[in-house]
């Protein structure tokens, strides 16, 4: 399987991929050979416990995905001009899950191209252009999105603001523009909707139309952010009422992560116009989809340009979808989701009464954010103790990452096969590193080098207490 | 291998795919369930010999590549923010078929995808937009490809042509602005480049900057158009004293196809500032990438905003991709291209011979155009006999397209296997096919319904000597 040694790896990466692309602990990078179920095996055979990727929804490499794709590489893989089962059976099996109303689908490879087909479709659909999207979103790599990812175009070296986007204040309780420490939190939904309500007018009284309102049904990038109740109801409601269509980005947050739905949307009991499907949908295999009613899918047909995508909805694309769908009731995924999640949102509360710079633990199913501050009452978040707990989360063999648009939440979005056992384990090496960050209180205020905290380098300024809890704990 | 009998699965594909996504041979299309090299076999395991699937470059279901494929599908399949030996390798496999200046590699899903990410680092390195493109030229089904695809958005229900999209003239010898009825062949590369030239000139008398020059360097929806020679010489050269970048879209022609060389450009003696190429890249699989100076690539490097492709790269793309390398070498198949094309055009020139409404062969290795016209003077396109001929060849078994701005040209672009037995197989079928034409001038210049000419329907109303002569073929 390793075919270089470490080292050539990374001189040819140096030389031949472009830096843009950049690696996980970047000074100090994993080379993985292997993936099983929730784990990852590094060059060295060793195990990493994988929180973060969402690809592998039901587990690297899992064994009936695995066999279902290979037969059918096996057998044919071809364009969908040609009449096959396996993208009808997939279509259906899609929109079975979905309310009735959705049940149009367009196969594309990616998320990417699935919001970008999105939009085009509420282009025409609408006839008109301006797009509300949420502050910290991110929907993709493409031109377009990146225009509507302010995620990405608000970076100093980003494009910056187009004149179609319009930016809604993310509907976080907790650190957001409409706070649960000063409202009521069941009022929040309704104070978020209306800023969207505002934004409409603002669009229409510029002469201009409203297009679209793209929201992920819970916040990925944005810092792992639950919708506040009633929120979508409203917003959709002004939203179409303005022209526009309402499109639900599932592609990192579907396919029963939230356990008790097939879909995050049917949390606000909404029927989006359009929703995008993606990631766990092939389980690391580029397969993708855009999910719409028959009217939009009509305005599309009736401007005669036809859409054609190479892979979208070839057979071994829709073969290892099916496959995932199969895995997730065969083995009730949901349900384990459910449990799981329950079971490490309860967990990570009690890490949050014993540590002061736990701001806030929150969650559904297995997509679980941990906050972390300076300070409770202020809610200043602290990207040091985020940076500095996922480097040494690695060390701890650990994958746990941070987001949010200040980097200080500690995000979970595991396969969905995780065990309790394994939020056991999660908790056991996360008490001990936020002990070591408790006895250290001077490196809890002091500024530290950004993703690199716990490189060697960084460890030298770190004060000698906390380099003492450090190696007293390894 | 097929779950429901063949009218559930069209009512199925009518219920849940969008109409957008069309069908090969709508009135009776064909339900493939099989590929094994150049052949595809349908529900009735009936073998049709595949001309037109570029994308299978090696063959449908090479062994070697599904291998390669089921190996890794079963290892690992992850993002490319781990280390990895397959991405780096591919990089390099790629980066030592270029020339050296083009040594840094973006990977991802689709042509599409690559072409996307080729016009943003046009633009992040030039600080430019406008983008000049070839007449009925197509680069993708993304918004922003869409866009400069003049196929796509000069549709009568299209987008139209944006600010700051420039169309120069397709470089067609035989019914482009310039032929070679009118000048000499090898005045045509420059005839054509001095267009880009006003292009240029003109972009900057408006106050605004040139951003890149794209082009297929052979031109496939253009009509299997092969570049007249110098012409992508000139043109670089303008586009480059303008400030813009070079593109060179080698999606549907690259690796190898044209034989001699590795890529479609090198037959012009240029080294393009930007290269993307897809299809055949994965031989089904979705990968594709795009290739890079050092310089544009640290201009991206130095926006600071960090380009991530979930499944760009992902191990499992990279080994099929390299399989992909492996059997083009084991095989010969640049040498099989080159031997079989040359036979692929020497008996098309001999059919040209015989029949009247053959105007132009024209062809560089596996990659081959039949321009069908009512009359050679004028050289006025048929669209009605060629869509005739490609419908009946289905019926004899082979499947073969139109293309053009006109759908007047039988395009050719087989899997790389390709054999000369397989070259007699088309040709006699065409001889039979183009014979029926020829028995019946009344057809070849009789206005027919579109692409539906060779329909039970149509048939009765195409005049008894040609329905005759198609029942005696039978």
């Amino acid at each position: 399987m390793e075919v270089l040694p470490k080292n050539e790896t990374i001189a040819l990466r140096e030389k031949h991929i472009g830096k843009s692309c950049q690696l996980f602990y970047r000074k100090d990078p994993l080379k993985i050979l292997v993936g099983k179920g929730q784990y990852l095996y590094d060059d060295k055979d060793e195990a990493y416990l994988d929180c973060i990727n969402n690809v592998a929804h039901v587990g690297h490499c899992h064994p009936d995905v695995v066999k279902a794709g290979c037969e059918q590489m096996a057998t044919l893989s071809t364009n969908n001009r040609f009449l096959h089962d396996n993208i009808v059976l997939c279509a259906k099996r899609l929109v079975d899950t979905m309310p009735e109303e959705l049940s149009v689908c367009y196969f594309v490879n990616s998320g990417s191209e699935a919001n970008d087909l999105a939009l085009r479709l509420s282009q025409i659909h609408t006839g008109n252009k301006d797009v509300i999207t949420l502050e910290h979103a991110y929907h993709g790599h493409l031109t377009s999105l990146i225009d509507i990812s302010h995620y990405k175009f608000n970076l100093p070296g980003g494009v910056g603001q187009k004149e179609h986007v319009h930016l809604a204040s993310s509907p976080d309780y907790y650190r957001g523009k409409f706070r649960d420490s000063e409202y009521r939190r069941e009022d929040l939904g309704h104070m978020y909707a209306q800023e969207v309500k505002e934004i409409c007018n603002g669009i229409e009284e510029k002469g201009r139309g409203v297009c679209a309102y793209i929201a992920e049904s819970m916040l990925s990038c944005g810092g792992q952010i639950i919708l506040p109740q009633g929120y979508l109801q409203e917003v959709y409601a002004h939203v179409r009422k303005a022209g526009g269509v309402c499109i639900a980005d599932e592609v990192q947050v579907g396919f029963g992560r939230v356990g008790k739905h097939w879909w995050s949307f049917q949390m606000q009991d909404v029927v989006p116009d359009i929703v995008t499907v993606g990631k766990p949908m092939g389980n690391g295999h580029p397969v993708a989809a855009v999910i719409t009613t028959r009217a939009i899918a009509e305005s599309f047909e009736k401007t005669g340009v036809e859409y054609f995508n190479t892979y979208g909805g070839n057979p071994v694309s829709c073969a290892i979808a099916n496959a995932v769908f199969d895995v997730i009731e065969k083995e009730n995924l949901r349900e384990n989701a459910l449990v799981v999640g329950e079971y490490l949102l309860e967990c990570s509360q009690i890490l949050a009464k014993k540590f002061e710079f736990i701001g806030d633990v929150r969650g559904v199913g297995l997509f679980t954010g941990i906050e972390i501050v300076k300070d409770r009452s202020t809610r200043e978040p602290s990207k040091e103790i985020a940076s500095y707990v996922s480097c040494r989360m690695k060390e701890e063999h650990i994958l746990i990452s941070t987001d949010g648009p200040d980097g200080n939440v500690l995000k979970m979005k595991p396969p969905m096969v995780f065990s309790k056992q394994n939020v056991d384990e999660v908790m056991y090496a996360l008490n001990g590193i936020f002990k070591e960050v408790k006895e250290t209180f001077e490196f809890a205020i002091a500024p530290r080098p950004r993703s690199d905290s716990c490189s060697k380098e960084a460890r030298k300024t770190m004060g000698p207490s906390l380099k003492e809890a450090i190696i007293k704990s390894i």
